[in-house]
């Protein structure tokens, strides 16, 4: 990845050119790996162009700032993933219960397309979770604000609507929050991937627990959301 | 809280007096308050003595160090909150199944503890989300290293050996990882837990979303975990 070519001068208003959009998108890998190794606070222009054998002056060439780096940062790898992991649920998901006939079903679809989307994110782009974990979560995290704005609040409350009329037709257990459930999606596959080196030395002397990856840990979210715990669960007399 | 009264000069190894005792716990508690608000990292002893309207030098004289300080937090604010929440698991919890004619029972009954304890405690010391998200979750966390050493390991591996007890006789859902229940438990309190004032701003003009309070989230954890999302989940044609 590094050293990146240097760029040629340009004229303003015209694309960069192929050589400086390669070079462009490794500097922004780069960052995105730093931001989410050392976290956005303690990552300068001046260390990412160390680590990409560059110098600062070329960072700025491409992004002009650290504010605009972390724009793209946002705008170029985070966006586009939250898009992706979204997609599937349509901004009318919740509001039309009559074209559901069975809208249980359709919420399960739903969840493990986006289990499925965000461990297959997190496997790809490696940096993610604990990206998300350290500079979203976190109060004062340096990405909560830039992200919270991208965040697809339409789809989510339609997700959520959608899961409201389930539990109205007594298909979701009472005791659910319809609006928490896209927060229990993220807290079944975001933190088992944010702290898998932690976890597994708890079980540091069971090599099956070395072995469960990426693909374990999104058929663990998938089974605990759409089939639950335990099977089956308690159910009131009546319903036996 | 502040001022801090001054530390009256003692003969090493008498135990501190009871003033002492109580102006230590404070600073002990505002150390804690500050590492959850604005991370370990970035807060220093100046930091820490300036907010208490003390000198720099009576936080060394009751903790030495920051070291022995980020200790004295972890030991004494952290580790016993660790202790509470899973002292309901004993540690021959997944050793003796004739034990337990119904394990998914006991197993339930432990779920409904432990995330009454989780909740109990964020709500008791609303910094424990944060700082357990910033510092032990994230990679490069100040306190992960430490905390790390006080987890209950044994009882963390006697409850996913009962998990695996339930899941043998079917009780627990194919697909489930007895090993990552315990982090679901976590991840289904503790991230809705730090990130209310995140989605509450997804749902800024619902009135009912801004009331959804810990005895909600707590319910909503229960509700997934003991229950399951879906009610009743689908069932092979033969358990119909």
């Amino acid at each position: 990845m590094c050293p990146v070519p240097p760029p040629s001068p340009r004229r303003p208003g015209r694309p960069p050119r192929p050589d400086n959009a390669k070079a462009r998108a490794q500097l922004l890998d780069l960052a995105t790996r730093l931001f989410a190794a050392q976290g956005v606070a303690a990552t300068t222009i001046a260390n990412i162009a160390q680590r990409a054998g560059v110098t600062p002056a070329m960072l700025h060439y491409y992004f002009k700032s650290r504010d605009q780096l972390i724009d793209a940062v946002v705008l170029e790898r985070i966006v586009p993933v939250i898009g992706f992991v979204w997609a599937p649920v349509p901004l009318d998901a919740g509001s039309d219960p009559a074209a559901h006939p069975d809208p249980a079903a359709v919420a399960r679809g739903f969840i493990t397309e986006i289990v499925t989307r965000v461990v297959q994110s997190a496997t790809e782009q490696p940096w993610l979770p604990s990206l998300w974990m350290h500079e979203v979560v976190n109060e004062g995290g340096q990405l909560r604000e830039r992200v919270l704005r991208h965040l697809p609040s339409d789809r989510l409350q339609a997700f959520a609507g959608l899961i409201a009329e389930c539990q109205r037709r007594g298909a979701i257990t009472p005791g659910v929050e319809p609006r928490l459930v896209f927060l229990s999606i993220l807290g079944l596959t975001l933190l088992p991937l944010a702290t898998s080196a932690l976890w597994r030395r708890i079980w540091q002397n069971d090599p099956a627990a070395q072995s469960i990856g990426n693909d374990a840990i999104a058929a663990h979210a998938i089974a605990m959301l759409t089939g639950g715990l335990f099977t089956p669960p308690p159910s009131p007399p009546s319903g036996r």
